[in-house]
């Protein structure tokens, strides 16, 4: 395989080629022929080693974004149609050894097995120079693909973002009550509970209602976001 | 905050000592008081940093794995009970800074909120030392939890763990047939379908029947354990 055209275009020289080799050869190649391992371990590694990557750098480019952001942003990057278009971009493609029913079958052109060799290569990048290596060569590889700070969506109101996703969701706005109130007059604690159109019930607690309402509008945020 | 003691425990002595602190600060506090950051882009940070140095350290201790058992492996380590643990055995929980309102719900014991600071206190030693750095506090932190080579599934026979999955969920058996042959007959391709017990058939391809079964085998397991 001569592979030197392609390690320019992911800004990593190879000391050990063969990690390269390996992360581009498919199951479906090392089922048929022995003496091949396949790029699924590579897969594994190469994903963390993205992960971890675009989360540093969103956490660097984006000082103010919060947390639910930072993700946000990262799923865009790394889902599987963005790394498929990378690795079409780098020509992987033309790289890739895959097995003869597999390429029958068009799986030179699948989105997932071209996205798994992209991870897997970035794994093996990972294996052959270290962290600072494969960040490189995904920081370069990503460089322009990054979303501008002016099209984040707001930060931290999440009273106002339970709202929006109350109306999309249900057609309908979340209900705010003060369930209660308790401790001394100085240190006095709120209750508030917030109920989803569909009867879901959250509470927040804190130390005015403002804050209160802001905390159960977070836990309710979380509960929709993770069904 | 006093935490050389802890410094000591997660085998990190911090330069910045700022980021350990927020690592520390739950947002339950930092909405009740002014000045402080919470901890929830480090938490971000930090879910990120511990899924590469715990995937690439099985990689190494695993050199036989498949990618599935790797998978599995990360999972029991960094689940949501199993950081929780370590963050008590790291006593974080005497750390944390808790807003009343959370403290007063016994905040301070939940699982999801130890295993939080945790992932939070990684990203700090990550931001604070760099990636080598963040990686021998968490190799020494889960030092004593890998599992033992001998304990792994046995790799790589997808038909006999599809035939333990079908009869585990389904009390019943897979069955495979020789959909056909193509290609001339010194290359030829053999197609196997594999029907489970509820009726759903996936069709491996490639050259010997042998592997053409391990191919379906290896779909139909991606599929049950993608539900």
């Amino acid at each position: 395989m001569d592979s030197a055209e392609l390690q320019i275009s992911i800004h990593h020289r190879f000391g050990q080629v063969k990690f390269l080799e390996t992360a581009l050869t498919h199951s479906s190649f090392a089922n048929e022929q022995d003496g091949f391992d396949d790029n699924e371990r590579l897969e594994f590694l190469g994903d963390a080693v993205l992960e971890l990557c675009i989360s540093e750098e969103g956490f660097r480019r984006f000082p103010s974004a919060a947390e639910g952001q930072l993700t946000r942003i990262r799923s865009q990057l790394v889902k599987e149609r963005s790394l498929a278009a990378i690795a079409r971009s780098l020509k992987l493609d033309r790289y890739i050894r895959l097995g003869r029913g597999e390429e029958l079958q068009g799986g030179r052109e699948r989105d997932a097995l071209l996205a798994d060799a992209f991870e897997a290569v970035m794994g093996a990048v990972f294996l052959d120079g270290g962290f600072e290596a494969a960040k490189g060569s995904i920081l370069a590889i990503f460089e322009d693909l990054w979303p501008l700070e002016t099209m984040l969506p707001e930060a931290k109101d999440y009273k106002s973002r339970l709202q929006e996703v109350a109306q999309e969701r249900f057609r309908d706005r979340p209900i705010y009550v003060l369930a209660g109130t308790s401790g001394p007059e100085h240190e006095k604690i709120f209750k508030v509970d917030v109920t989803l159109p569909e009867g879901e019930v959250f509470r927040g607690t804190s130390t005015s209602v403002k804050r209160a309402e802001q905390e159960s509008a977070k836990i309710a945020l979380d509960y929709l976001c993770d069904e």
